[in-house]
């Protein structure tokens, strides 16, 4: 194992995911951890403190390992791989300073879980082309994984999933310790765009409980998406795949089935009656799922697939139909 | 539709599962029920106040289209469907006092979700020889559902599988009403072994919540499960399943993820320390996993398929083998 000999890894993001990869990253013995955040008051107290404030607040961040940094051009120097874990929306605006040289020889794992907005484009296929990365240098996480429970120490399962089967191995043994076991998978879009479109379904999810459906009707729900999101991969990228594997399946239970998904959490409020815009005000964010939805439904013009619940939620957010009726329609196409 | 009109039905068993498929025929203008319950406190009851007063409380069964008997050889006098609705354990001694002449020319549903004990055989299987009814006159009724919502009228759907087709959809029909949908599927080894098997992940659910193993977990577990269940029905009965469906995986969602199921709660226990004897005691019942773990594990001495996870459970449950050991040895064989 001696690639595993001081890796130098740029970390870009201060959220909790990022603070939970940066804390999985950590238990490698040879490894110098280059974190850059945007928040300065974050910086300083991970500096004077070890613990980020913000998120994860909990978990040690060991300042023989972590460095920080306030420049993104600082934080990737000398790195090895550059981690992108910002909520999708900021991807471009977090890496405005950065340019081709800045990537070059250097692996991009993106452990975010959208599309570049507007562009209807994945975060590896957007790096790939903006900074001349060889897509077999990208990789991407996914898996069954709350950060919260990656704090707590409970055993989680990551995918890492890669068109170059070298980075992805490679990058699974940096993501394998005590409390977590990461496998390595080919299928780079499968993984990706299933991580997408579960979101979508997190939201169809809290759609219908704020409707008042019950967890029979959730269970259907949850099975029509799995055959969904699986026909719309098979229409992008045919080939082999275990569609009830842990990379697709179990990534959409913990969402599907979290009361904390944010997603889930949009959805149960447009159930319960918001507004799509009170419902973004009374959240201060924006669920990605909603994004997701969008770019799903934009590239479903090309492809022509079946999938009757991205549509729902397509009509309910965009089109502004009363979800009530919407949800009365689709439970028609369910079995 | 003029099959519906008229169809006598004989119900046997008298606990919410069986509760909740009376109130769905009930639905139907044209049907009568004969319902066979072994309490006679609760027969009393329900020919007064036309509740059932041990489960589903809230449920009224109207006494137009529901006869309640003491004895089964009344209740399935004349009819044209038995439905049975009692806990595998039991199926044995509650049809007791029938004989082949009273199946003759009957269809036959199980409503069980088990096997006839210490004969590792369907109860479909089971009745088709005992009492000689064609197995394509014999169907099963599987999918994700909790009696408790059917009462709550909350949208369900329904499997109803049987090797006959014109079986299957009749049926089919007749539980379809204003807020279940039943579909009729093929496949009844399919459905039949993969609802035994769902109770026995249940338990495994159970097990590692019972040892602290977070939500991460439970979906990887879950999604092998999905995989360990598919690869046993196909050395079964090799056959195209779309094994995401809502007949397998829909009703192993409803029961791995509902805090209700006994499975689980079984297996929480065992998780947190004790024995199966005190768990068995302090429930004051058997889960029915518990006797389909070592069903399947009989069997599959002549599948020899990769089942890790019913292998560990039985290990706990057989071979008095301490969870925390098990569960960290079956981690491994996860991905």
């Amino acid at each position: 194992m001696s690639f595993l000999n001081n890796i130098k890894i740029a970390v870009i993001g201060g959220g909790s995911w990022a603070t939970a990869l940066i804390k999985i990253l950590s238990e490698q013995p040879n490894v110098q951890i280059r974190w850059w955040l945007r928040n300065q008051d974050d910086i300083n107290h991970i500096r004077k403190f070890h613990h980020n404030p913000s998120y994860l607040s909990d978990v040690h961040l060991s300042p023989k390992k972590i460095k920080v940094f306030e420049k993104t051009t600082d934080a990737v120097k000398g790195a090895d791989y550059i981690i992108l874990a910002v909520p999708a929306a900021f991807v471009q605006e977090s890496l405005q300073g950065l340019t081709e040289k800045h990537f070059k020889g250097k692996r991009v794992v993106s452990a975010i879980k959208g599309m570049i907005p507007d562009q209807n484009i994945l975060v590896t296929d957007w790096v790939a082309e903006q900074f001349k990365v060889p897509l077999n240098e990208t990789c991407v996480i996914a898996g069954p994984c709350h950060a919260e429970e990656v704090a707590l120490e409970k055993q989680s399962y990551l995918t890492i999933a890669s068109t170059g089967n070298t980075t992805a191995a490679e990058f699974a043994k940096l993501m394998t310790c005590r409390f977590v076991t990461a496998n390595p998978l080919e299928d780079l879009y499968g993984v990706e765009y299933a991580a997408v479109m579960k979101n979508i379904v997190a939201l169809a999810c809290g759609i219908t409980h704020g409707l008042g459906y019950g967890d029979n009707f959730q269970a259907v729900l949850v099975s029509n998406a799995m055959q969904e999101i699986g026909r719309f991969v098979t229409a992008l990228d045919p080939r082999e795949r275990e569609i009830s594997s842990s990379a697709y399946l179990g990534d959409l239970l913990v969402t599907s089935y979290s009361q904390f998904s944010r997603n889930r959490l949009f959805g149960n409020m447009i159930g319960r009656g918001y507004s799509v815009k009170a419902a973004q005000l009374e959240m201060k964010m924006i669920a990605e799922g909603y994004y997701a939805t969008r770019s799903i439904m934009e590239m479903n013009k090309s492809f022509h697939v079946n999938i009757p619940i991205t549509t729902a939620v397509y009509s309910i957010l965009y089109d502004e139909q009363a979800p009530a009726g919407v949800m009365e329609e689709l439970k028609k196409n369910l079995k």
